[in-house]
């Protein structure tokens, strides 16, 4: 590998928004692809990003904005896909570059709705990208406390372990450490599935149950993330290190998480189409669920996943909440 | 077994009345010892313990209240000890009646600080209660949801499952959902550890730390518990059950833990004495934390428990809080 990598970052949200900030302490241009003009004049003149994390001042000579992805990725090395999962399909159909040389790091939480695959395979079988050239950058982390500074935790997996030591590197500072793992499907799995128990939670609380029932919730939530991810890709793991676990609660009990707050709308009453209608951005959550189930119901030896079942029935069967979480109670301990 | 057992409670805190209330559900009359006379008094004539849980209104005709411990335990088959650890010595030492041959379940967490024992080993060694006849009651469960009626799961732990069902049976209802556990030692180890990670939650919440870092101390904290319980008593048992990660997860995450506050408030920058001063209730976890660092350090092949040792250090060394936890975070990933 160079000595001196190129990074860029695709996506104009939050979590690109952060990613942007943490290589900007390492490196001394990051390329930046947004769809949005708007918000790249905006960037370009004010010096931050007037959409998401609008506090974090960038040093625009710093930053090589575009709206061609594929002027973003010619002139990088390594490339931090930060759009939205269900957005990345149509956005990769715009490419006229072959990505296949490249280092792609997905910071996506969720799975391409078209595939029905995690971020890392889409990539692995759609552009012929060997695995060894494909990570995963997850949390637990909110964008908005990178935007503060406030110490967060980063998991940086990767198969080829000198990759994900390069990409580390260059997201950590004083308030970034990072950590290295192998396990890029199980991360990916892991990231999409907390935003499915976070839509539970959601839902919980709007229906009335309170902390202790939360608590027993999550408890239940990891463990069948486990089994989940067992099923999937079975390797050595240790389901309560941060990037698994901590990125559950992290989601789970933010009352930010747009997954919980979707579900929380859907515990209070609102239907599954007036609760995405409200919500400006995209509860992941809900595209994940559809995919989550789809996968699991495709294997032989199901495991058992009452949340993501009961997650699915109301999303996807329209049955009512109430119902089904005092089921769901009976299958939880 | 009787068919027909009768229930004492010992206590008179929140928690207790908790219990007493779930007991009322199921059975006919209910022993009730508390020191407070005025309080027996006020629940006698309006139905309500007018210190903790008030809006609980109890048929008076259900309770045998007493303020002699020994009254109460000579009515009773089972026992069930809710009294702060820090208090539970002294009140047994005005024992008169013998409970060698009672059924004694602890509600406590925490350690007995006279000989540093967890509640059950207590019981077995200084009054010859076997094994077999003590029990544990567990949550994750704030007494005050208990009162409103919210869905709760408690563990009962006892070596002897028919006694465990028993007591499940007596404390189930509508709204509490009981789960038989055979892990005494476990669970009350569990139950006394996570007033710890709540204390180091608070002090970290004190400090400036944000939700990425609650997350991250949460997902390391479930793995030193892990590793500290497995020290003292190794046996098999998922770490990830309600009564030992949905116990930290309802106490860690909770801004009404006493333990949280007290941490909070020593992170913010009152001494220990100071935040003990103001607060009206005891926080066990700090006679906790003082136990179960003795404890582990007498075992020869110490497990790592960072978050242990700098609770210990800002508690009981008078060690800078932030300094502490600066190196902390260097320990956890």
């Amino acid at each position: 590998m160079k000595n001196d990598m190129k990074f860029a970052v695709l996506g104009g949200g939050s979590w690109a928004t952060a990613i942007v900030k943490m290589l900007t302490e390492n490196t001394d241009v990051v390329q930046w692809y947004m769809r949005n003009t708007d918000a790249i004049e905006h960037i370009r003149t004010q010096g931050h990003n007037p959409n998401y994390l609008s506090s974090v001042e960038f040093r625009t000579e710093q930053l090589m904005l575009t709206d061609d992805i594929n002027v973003a990725i010619s002139n990088a090395d390594v490339l931090i896909f930060a759009i939205p999962s269900a957005f990345l399909d149509s956005e990769l159909k715009e490419l006229t570059t072959d990505i296949k040389d490249k280092i792609v790091f997905s910071a996506i939480k969720g799975i391409v709705p078209e595939t029905n695959l995690i971020v890392g395979e889409h990539f692995n079988i759609n552009y012929n990208i060997p695995f060894e050239n494909i990570g995963v950058i997850t949390g637990p982390c909110h964008a908005e406390e990178v935007a503060l500074e406030r110490l967060s935790y980063l998991t940086i997996a990767c198969a080829d372990t000198e990759k994900a030591q390069l990409v580390a590197k260059h997201l950590s500072s004083d308030y970034i450490k990072t950590k290295i793992s192998d396990d890029i499907i199980g991360t990916e799995y892991a990231a999409m599935l907390k935003n499915i128990y976070a839509i539970a939670a959601g839902i919980a609380h709007g229906l009335g149950y309170g902390d202790n029932f939360q608590s027993v919730l999550m408890s239940n939530a990891i463990r069948e993330m486990k089994r989940y991810i067992k099923r999937v890709h079975k390797m050595k793991r240790n389901i309560n290190n941060s990037a698994y676990l901590g990125d559950l609660l992290v989601t789970g009990y933010s009352v930010f998480s747009r997954n919980r707050m979707f579900g929380n709308m859907i515990g209070k009453g609102y239907t599954v189409k007036s609760a995405m209608m409200e919500m400006k951005m995209v509860a992941e959550g809900y595209y994940a669920t559809k995919s989550a189930h789809l996968i699991i119901s495709k294997h032989k030896k199901q495991s058992k996943t009452p949340i993501l079942t009961a997650v699915y029935e109301v999303l996807y069967e329209h049955k009512n909440p109430k119902i089904v979480f005092k089921e769901l109670t009976d299958k939880l301990d």
